[in-house]
């Protein structure tokens, strides 16, 4: 894999320029902002919690503001964030957090905060669209088309690259509330999700290993069934989305994936449910190279920022 | 809905020109060969029954060479077909039906074998991605960039358009194969897929229902319990295939889909399933819109084919 950023001939890859981004995480529990012309070029980063929207949106602008004053004026913005959201410019509700159960978050019109004071391209999308964007740009999706990133942490999201294009459709994906086989008698845990119980986020986001096995999803050890049981359902996810997507690859970030055994376990586990159905090498041979961690680590989320702000501006 | 072919003003929708394009819709039971402008002036169309590829092929290319005798020079040649199948111009085996276990089709060149006679552009895709396609251009999907298409019969096939494109990323979809929870104790049927058992389509396709029930779905009554759960089975694959793509609209072709009571059932299924999690107007309110039959009913397919034609002339 070429992680060289600098390298493709890609015309919607080119090198960065000088042009300053602003990137903003926007998280459930914290807000990351970060200011540069790429990744390996980040003049100024901060982060805090996630309060109130009116405190958290203006300690992000407080924050913009004093970089341009340091560093000049920002090219564009990206911001990258929690959901549901609206990321279609043409609708009404542009650039808004929507119907989050977030207390306080419902209908923020993000966007608008940021354009009350800073007159740039701004780009708005969900936290895992611009995890992809970032990864595509700089990380592990370099030279693909269609491309999905999962995150399994608090909650399990998923967004990705179809056709070269961030993933929209009639607003964006959830692919964290998909239903998948659920054997109550192996597995009687009920499922965490309000809205679905059992879906894949339900059974298998970092909160539901917690309430199955009482203890924090880090705090159990590396060969606990804990991880058989949470292969096999994101597996189980996986498989789905190889059938309904045909991705080129499969990107796991998030917190629960900080535990590297499930690599293994979720590759074999693709392969046994897959059964030699999708006869392509990347998955008959490759899937160590299929399905993997992101390049861009724990920065994902800001860089994903990044590179919305940089699409955002090529526009 | 607005059906007229003529009525767009999106660039890649013009109105058709007078070339003669040759849809060519390779079913696993039957192939239909029509040549013509456009789904409003078919000059001329055949069918007969698949047997081997070398006879079945033969025959498609003698009546495509007749029709150009007689009418005129073609300028663009589709292929619709079952697969699985090579669509990436850029693989060694493209053109070709690759893996199928239909008795003697494997690694079929079709593509070849049509350029073997024809010396003009040859369009070659799945079934579904025709079909879908083909609904883009002139029927329930116009103005859409992001739906998907699926065919419930003999099997289960799903393509479709995302972000304007046809849908391939690794290879093309294979929507069928999802993985559904499948609840043994009210419905214990195993199963027909010979790859998955109870995936998709191995608990809702047409030959699962016949298996289950001891006779062939289209002699069940409408009021037999066999719909509600195959309504259920579907509605659940939609859920997940709503969650993934977030497709702009859902068309349900195919044998089974005849069965018109299913469509309000699998559409309240859905309502249900969502659980107003994806809070858009048309899941919440114009279901009866989102979900829908394919508005050129039984001539999707080879005018699928034929749009396939049309797009590889285009480019």
């Amino acid at each position: 894999m070429d992680n060289n950023p600098l390298t493709t001939d890609r015309p919607d890859q080119r090198p960065m320029t000088n042009d300053l981004f602003a990137g903003i995480e926007a998280g459930g529990t914290k807000f990351v902002v970060a200011v540069g012309t790429g990744p390996d070029d980040l003049r100024a980063e901060t982060r805090f919690p996630t309060t109130t929207p009116e405190e958290t949106l203006a300690r992000t602008v407080a924050f913009l503001q004093e970089q341009e004053q340091a560093l000049g004026p920002l090219a564009a913005i990206g911001a990258a964030a929690f959901g549901p959201l609206d990321p279609d410019p043409a609708s009404p509700a542009y650039g808004r957090i929507t119907t989050t159960p977030k207390p306080g978050w419902a209908q923020t019109d993000f966007v608008g905060a940021l354009r009350q004071h800073f007159d740039v391209p701004v780009g708005f999308d969900t936290d895992v669209n611009g995890a992809a964007l970032g990864e595509q740009r700089w990380g592990a999706a370099q030279g693909l088309d269609t491309f999905i990133y999962l995150t399994i942490g608090t909650g399990i999201g998923g967004g990705g690259l179809v056709n070269g294009k961030l993933m929209h459709g009639l607003l964006h994906p959830e692919m964290g509330h998909i239903r998948i086989p659920h054997d109550r008698q192996a597995d009687p845990f009920p499922g965490t999700c309000p809205f679905h119980g059992d879906c894949l986020e339900g059974l298998a986001s970092g909160p539901a290993i917690e309430a199955r096995w009482g203890q924090r999803a880090e705090t159990l050890p590396s060969d606990h069934p804990a991880w058989e049981l949470e292969a096999h359902y994101l597996a189980l996810g996986l498989a789905t989305f190889i059938c309904t997507l045909s991705p080129q690859r499969i990107i796991l970030g998030g917190g629960v994936m900080a535990q590297a055994q499930l690599f293994p376990k979720i590759q074999r586990g693709v392969q046994t449910l897959l059964n030699n159905y999708v006869q392509v090498p990347e998955i008959l041979q490759g899937i160590d190279t299929y399905i993997v961690p992101p390049a861009l680590g724990n920065r994902a989320g800001v860089l994903g920022a990044m590179a919305l702000a940089q699409q955002a501006s090529a526009h």
